[in-house]
């Protein structure tokens, strides 16, 4: 297997980013893995930011993670949320116990002042995370979903509401005002990355905010790092969350050429390789045509050694 | 047994303060105890604002309190703790699972803008307690421990420090510019208070930020209503907690009329009845030298009844 002699850039949301990203942390040297990670959907609770995203990728890669679920730690407990409910307490955003010391431990260090991204980095040492992961901003972007029923808080909508409402679009509060992540503005500035890695996240709500982000997108295009996508879409279906409902409520084909188009649409000659299910080979030429070069190869990641299959096709596209 | 017709005000820090109220509270009709709690030992940690004397007035109000230990929650379970313990962070502060609703609930709380006043009502009211228990003040004060180890916040004396380093002195980091809670400034100005009890709480640590607080002590004194105060020091030792030590490092006489005289140095006039306990009944003299009466009773609280005893020994002195 051919890897990249450079560092690589992967761009993740929650569950599905956090798949690939495993994939990759098991074959790529240490060092050589940076992870910008969705802040947009963090929220304050109880006095607490909690930052799904990041969350989900330091448990997923640090080995602590619900294998069922993909969220949340193994061997959870829930103890306090049992208490937060006795007390009369919001109680549906589920807490688990282990989680929640994350949250604190996070919650006593930002209120000491440290940065989210120092919080970031040393969560991920006490974990045991080789690879360096980042929040897109140390800046506050939080998502609004515009729905049917007015608009939502992302996690309102996402965990109270299960996404039932029906979405006409999004806003990202804060976006304009955040700065990039201090190391990802260096690795691009360094001009050293062998490559960007867009996993099979929610484009709506977990990609878009990262290359939106300080116009993060037009940066990685100047800099003609190769930069390739994964489908989050197999088959019609979204493999984890509400991509292809929202997909089909603001009225885009739900198929991997509908993401396709979407990043075609607002990040022009940002992606130079598309990749597909082998249940989607069908779609390659439509794909073709929005300028971007397709790979068909197996993208459902069920077990470890998925995982490190489509990792491995990735690395292998940016050697070439 | 005669009861007062007003309003009675106690002044209470933790587990001592909490033992008296308890037996006020079973005696006097709803509506009818009004509790100050210190917030001098309040602190933040873990990005919660922890407030350890009304929380243990609450939880021993509201019967959910540890009965061995006299703080914390009865059937706690510590799964965050040890989750915490594990991430590497700090763990001298015992924090329990049901504690930690509490903590988690009131940092939403407060989060949201609304003051410790209002979440201290609230979560009376969720605990189904019949008393009004009100922090000393909306705004942050915070108790100092000049010790020969330096200074040190009063948790880290207190808890981490297990009261081990020796004491020369207190100060209370933003008292100058607190202001006295609303409803007990109404209650005063009211003139309806039947009479004021000081709980035997620790004298430096629990009753002087509230009686320093805004001149509270003077504006009690001016308005005549009646004070006593009950010892905390019984046959020269602390019933719970550091007091005794405290006097003796910083060379009082550690007995009742220690504490006496005490009061009686930084609030003259202020306390019209000293309560002792039987054990100190030779020190009556003494303590009549400050100027007060002096009433000897039981005063150490071990059953319900004792609580309930030494409140119906208080509430009759105050319908002298």
């Amino acid at each position: 297997m051919n890897l990249p002699a450079g560092p690589v850039l992967a761009l993740s949301g929650g569950v599905g980013g956090a798949k690939l990203c495993l994939g990759l942390d098991d074959l790529l040297p240490a060092g050589q893995l940076h992870i910008a990670c969705n802040t947009a959907d963090d929220f304050g609770h109880l006095g607490l930011t909690i930052c799904p995203d990041i969350d989900t990728v330091l448990y997923t890669l640090g080995g602590v993670s619900n294998p069922h679920q993909g969220w949340g730690l193994d061997g959870e407990s829930w103890q306090v949320l049992a208490a937060l409910e006795q007390l009369g307490a919001d109680s549906w955003f589920r807490l688990g116990d282990r989680d929640l010391a994350t949250h604190l431990w996070r919650a006593g260090e930002l209120a000491r002042g440290a940065s989210l991204s120092a919080v970031t980095a040393e969560l991920g040492r006490r974990l045991e995370v080789q690879a360096a992961v980042y929040p897109m901003s140390d800046d506050p972007v939080r998502t609004v979903v515009h729905t049917a029923e007015g608009d939502l808080p992302f996690q309102h909508y996402f965990v109270r509401e299960q996404c039932r409402p029906r979405v006409h679009g999004f806003s990202f509060a804060g976006l304009d005002a955040a700065v990039l992540q201090a190391n990802l503005a260096d690795l691009c500035a360094s001009r050293t990355l062998a490559g960007v890695i867009i996993c099979p996240s929610n484009p709506f709500v977990s990609i878009d905010p990262i290359l939106q982000l300080d116009s993060f997108w037009q940066t990685l295009r100047e800099s003609q790092v190769p930069v390739l996508a994964v489908a989050p879409i197999v088959a019609g279906q979204a493999l984890k969350g509400p991509a292809a409902k929202m997909m089909a409520e603001l009225n885009l084909p739900v198929t991997a050429t509908g993401v396709a188009a979407h990043y075609a649409e607002h990040y022009p000659g940002l992606i130079g390789t598309f990749v597909v299910d082998h249940s989607d080979a069908t779609l390659v030429p439509a794909i073709q045509k929005l300028g971007m070069e397709v790979e068909v190869t197996v993208t459902i990641m069920r077990e470890r050694a998925d995982k490190q299959a489509l990792a491995a096709a990735c690395l292998e596209l940016l050697c070439r």
